[in-house]
């Protein structure tokens, strides 16, 4: 066996123990017995012992430093990866890993009881411990360079605070414009009223999961209270939620995380349990959701279609047929949650949280000052104030799992999507007449040939940028977000 | 730390590991695409060298030697399992053990191909091949002495092949003897005929789970082809499936595996994720599953109450009454099948077994003359011929997966069972009245103290025999059988 063989030998089996760890997530989240929370954690923390063990295990360097990629694209991308996995797991040490894990998982629970009772005081002093070990692990990775960059980094590799707040500020008076002008308008679409069966609305959501393409011989779908996808290869398991009284969260929700799943499902099958085998960045990651979710699940071809199967399925709507149906999908609300808020006013939201969490672990600001500044910039962008903390900064899990660096990718997902969507009506300006009748196919195959099928063969904006033909920006989700908006509000 | 400490320490965590490559395995069974299958058996490969390499890690030895167990008896017993692992896990060198690992895996595929295409030659290659590799496990394990115990000790920690042999010869003349007189006494019991909704079969295995004590907050039920249970602590589940015609198989196949989760589930939480933590031996589980299956399952108290609970969810079982109705759940019938045997002919199968595997690891029946000495045997006990090798020789999955000195286990729990019931009618001479109201409660509260909460902490034989106040042996089992059936069949 060469060097290269006896590294990627050991990465296929580090790969597999990975999956491994993925499917006791998965688990929890939808079968394990209550009772077992416990059991659970200690299985999850000795599958990272292992994990950390296999990823900074000497070997590892001397087969890198031996490995000889032969001049294929491919095995050269593999060993970047593997390197870069190497290199960053062996910079933080081990000791602070642990105390990272074991501090983040208690303040998971902090942070759930802090919300329940909307105790933003008890909730400080360990997200106060996260943050100082979250800079600590930030400075080991970081070596001299930005801190927050390097946290960034294990979600977004090569992305630089610098540029995606460059991004993020030419996005903002647009999108505040745009929400104003179509609040202002008086024309809000009709609301959706009524109750919704259940089993019906999962029964839809299996038919829209194969009506986007997803392979059910190699995933499944369940229930969850918070909907996610999980896996890779050939085991990639998506879940759902249903609101008796919102059957479009069961439907949308599916289709987000379809978009993710068709993904990693539609990875080379070479590239499986190996690091390529994985979508390249969260990023990349939802912009296939996105895409899949809003430029073609909300289109008005696509809900007029969605329209009639509902109608067959649940009886007359009451929205006003199908121009009214894709105005209810596309309405603008007033909210303080994140995870509802429509396509124009999701990017705020992100864009609210990336400015405080680079300020918190540039240093700038205090754990104690968080709140209010949390709510100044809240009134100052939505134009109403914070009511309650469990509707401001107590929303979102991610701080309190030490995830910073992560909501950034939700809106350079947004922005990927808007540049995939736009070459994508460019090369099939017959898009429409296939969504009308609820064929999705062209479009899910060129996102299969354009992204999805590389895997992590590409640097996440070269992809990008290779699939458009043009280096990504924020200009056609602008373009795109503005010219939808003005035709459902008339503005 | 302690070296008993440092020691127990890294034992929890692969406890905790080995429950996590336990899941893997449910979840392959109820939950997994069936496109996984291939991706799935990487993972479960990668956990078991990750296990083998704890389990034979130089450490454990170094803190083996130097760990005191200060007296305690749980912390001896803890001591005296993982030095026992150690040395077997360090006997059969890490290349057999994989070489095992990999023709046991194909050869169960061939083995289902070679089922379903009645095709016994095709499947002797790799039974050669399998039997030749546990011969050579067994003599890695034996270091001089016999084959069989070597492979026996796996699942039955202490039993051997001559004890067992013996109890097993005094068995097979009173188990012939009473199956002829019932099946020539011209008394059988009423067959249930009809159709039964599946998923009220399914609520009343729910019901009756919970009846017998099953605590759904840590376990859940699914359904598998082949029911089983799986796992331990705060975390054991079980399986059961549903035929339309057949409400018994789903009845008693839940009560079987509540049988063996309540004994998981009954442990000492103080030997959660340690050696102490799951149940002793495969014959003290079998014995667990089986009394709840038959003596208490199939009493005429509790079969009373059964009838009732049918009755009033399925209606009229045209079965004649409760008398009946015990009958039919204690029928015995002419079967090629084990697993569809009742409960006296049942261990003629595993006798039959037990004699053929031990005389293919001793070396005195080949591979090529194992379906001729099958089939004699077969007709010999059964006084009817194997028609085709699926109700013969291919019908078990066991020897293809090397599972060579499992089957005895079956019959050893049955005699446990036996010992045990004897004497909880001893103690509880009220039992009936309980059971009669459907309640088990006072039979299970028995077990749980005698046998189910203890684990691992006394030697298989010496936890029956604390239970019962003797040495067990076959006597009680006959003794039962021959009055129940003596009652049914009016011999």
């Amino acid at each position: 066996m060469t060097a290269y063989d006896e590294l990627m030998a050991f990465q296929r089996e580090t790969e597999a123990l990975a999956q491994v760890a993925g499917l006791l997530g998965w688990d929890r989240e939808t079968m394990m017995p209550p009772g077992a929370a416990e059991q659970r954690g200690e299985e999850m923390a000795a599958m990272e012992v292992v994990l950390h063990a296999r990823r900074t295990d000497p070997r590892m360097g001397d087969w890198l430093d031996a490995a000889d990629p032969a001049g294929a694209a491919a095995a050269a991308a593999q060993l970047r990866l593997i390197r870069r996995s190497w290199e960053r797991s062996r910079l933080v040490p081990s000791a602070l890993a642990g105390r990272i894990a074991r501090v983040t998982s208690l303040a998971q629970g902090h942070w759930a009881q802090a919300r329940a009772a909307e105790d933003v005081a008890g909730f400080l002093p360990v997200l106060a411990e996260v943050v100082a070990l979250k800079r600590e692990e930030a400075a080991a990775l970081a070596d001299g360079g930005d801190l927050y960059d390097a946290l960034l980094d294990d979600y977004e590799p090569g992305a630089t605070a610098a540029e995606l707040g460059a991004m993020f500020g030419a996005l903002r008076p647009r999108l505040t414009a745009l929400r104003d002008a179509a609040m202002d308008s008086g024309r809000q679409p009709t609301v959706l009223r009524g109750t919704f069966d259940e089993s019906a609305q999962l029964a839809l959501s299996a038919e829209l999961a194969t009506v986007f393409g997803y392979d059910t011989a190699r995933g499944r779908i369940d229930r969850a209270v918070h909907p996610f996808s999980s896996g890779s290869g050939d085991d990639v398991r998506i879940t759902t939620r249903t609101v008796a009284r919102d059957p479009f969260n069961c439907v949308y929700s599916t289709i987000h995380e379809v978009g993710h799943a068709a993904y990693e499902q539609g990875i080379d099958p070479a590239y499986t349990l190996t690091p390529l085998g994985q979508g390249v960045s969260m990023g990349v990651h939802e912009s296939q959701s996105r895409i899949y979710e809003n430029q073609i699940g909300r289109s008005e071809a696509f809900a007029g279609w969605l329209h009639g199967r509902m109608e067959a399925i649940f009886g007359d709507l009451g929205v006003g047929g199908a121009a009214g149906f894709y105005g209810a999908v596309n309405r603008l609300e007033r909210g303080h949650i994140r995870t509802e808020a429509d396509e124009v006013q999701y990017n705020l939201h992100v864009l609210l949280r990336f400015d405080l969490e680079r300020a918190l672990i540039d240093g700038a600001l205090t754990v104690r000052d968080l709140e209010a500044a949390w709510n100044d910039r809240f009134a100052a962008d939505f134009g109403y104030p914070v009511d309650r903390p469990s509707n401001g900064m107590l929303q979102d899990v991610h701080w309190s799992a030490g995830l910073f660096g992560y909501f950034p990718t939700y809106t350079l997902g947004n922005v990927y999507a808007g540049c995939l969507h736009a070459t994508l009506r460019r090369d099939l300006p017959d898009l429409d007449s296939a969504l009308a009748r609820g064929d999705t196919s062209p479009a899910t195959a060129w996102l299969h040939d354009r992204v999805q099928r590389h895997g992590g063969l590409h640097r996440p904006r070269d992809l990008i940028a290779g699939a458009c033909g043009v280096v990504p920006d924020e200009a056609p989700l602008l373009d795109y977000l503005e010219a939808k908006f003005a035709a459902i509000y008339h503005l």
